[in-house]
């Protein structure tokens, strides 16, 4: 199933909403979302620190909870909303669910696997090739990990100056 | 921590009852160990269709188990034994694990991503390098998929003998 702009905008913003509750928790806020018949079937925010667990990435949260709620591993017309570029697992494991078409708001240029380091949801060699879109609220996605990574910067300095203070 | 031969071959003797218990439930037939000071912490098996979760290859079991036991998503000083060479996605969950060593049986020519299609292990421009020993027990790690494969072609055809009779 396609959409429109402004549908796939109103997607990106449910996934902006996730990475929000990593933010919260002082995660790095990615955010996904994915869509099936136009419904949201499974949401996930990145959870590596909440949960102590290294897979916890918002697609691979979203992708477990799209299988529960489908009773199936496979996720064929689905299309997946995520607000950074995937990494090298997240891009795997989108290819191994069989999701037809990833939607990503902004590149990341140092772990990307859908466009920057690596091609793999459009590798010919791969058993799934992937539809891969971009841009769709590139700033919003893109500004809420500058923030992010901005506070941490500050955050750091203050703490090394408290500790030459004490 | 460094093993010898002798102690990789037992630990990847474990890997392979993980593999076994795969079979048992007609999954394709891989398993996996994490070991920690001599000790294993974690261990997965393929269990796509038993669990219907696309994300839940050997590896991926073997790292969540381990993350849960050591309360800590950061799997330092552990070495993975796995039978079969990780796809793209595990191979990405080993990295993000900060797993500093992976010892696996046989290659995996179609899918492999530690030095068959990819080298996302020893990948430079990742944040994480992965040492990557290849061969332990090869041929019962690959025996035990060979055996799979075969059936699984040997049960299509007569399903098709079955068919065209029916």
């Amino acid at each position: 199933m396609d959409y429109t702009v402004e549908e796939k905008e109103v997607f990106m913003r449910e996934a902006l909403k996730e990475a929000e509750i990593a933010l919260e928790h002082d995660e790095i806020p990615i955010g996904c979302v994915i869509v099936k018949d136009g419904e949201i079937i499974g949401r996930g925010h990145n959870a590596r620190e909440e949960l102590q667990r290294a897979v916890m990435h918002a697609e691979i949260m979203a992708i477990e909870n799209a299988n529960v709620r489908e009773e199936s591993w496979r996720l064929l017309d689905c299309t997946l909303f995520v607000t950074i570029e995937p990494c090298v697992m997240c891009s795997g494991a989108i290819g191994l669910a069989r999701i037809p078409k990833v939607v990503y708001g902004a590149k990341n240029q140092k772990f990307g696997a859908a466009g920057s380091l690596y091609d793999i949801l459009t590798d010919e060699r791969l058993n799934h090739r992937v539809e891969v879109e971009t841009g769709i609220l590139e700033s919003e996605c893109a500004g809420i990990m500058q923030e992010f990574f901005r506070n941490r910067r500050k955050n750091n300095f203050s703490f090394k100056i408290l500790r030459n203070v004490v």
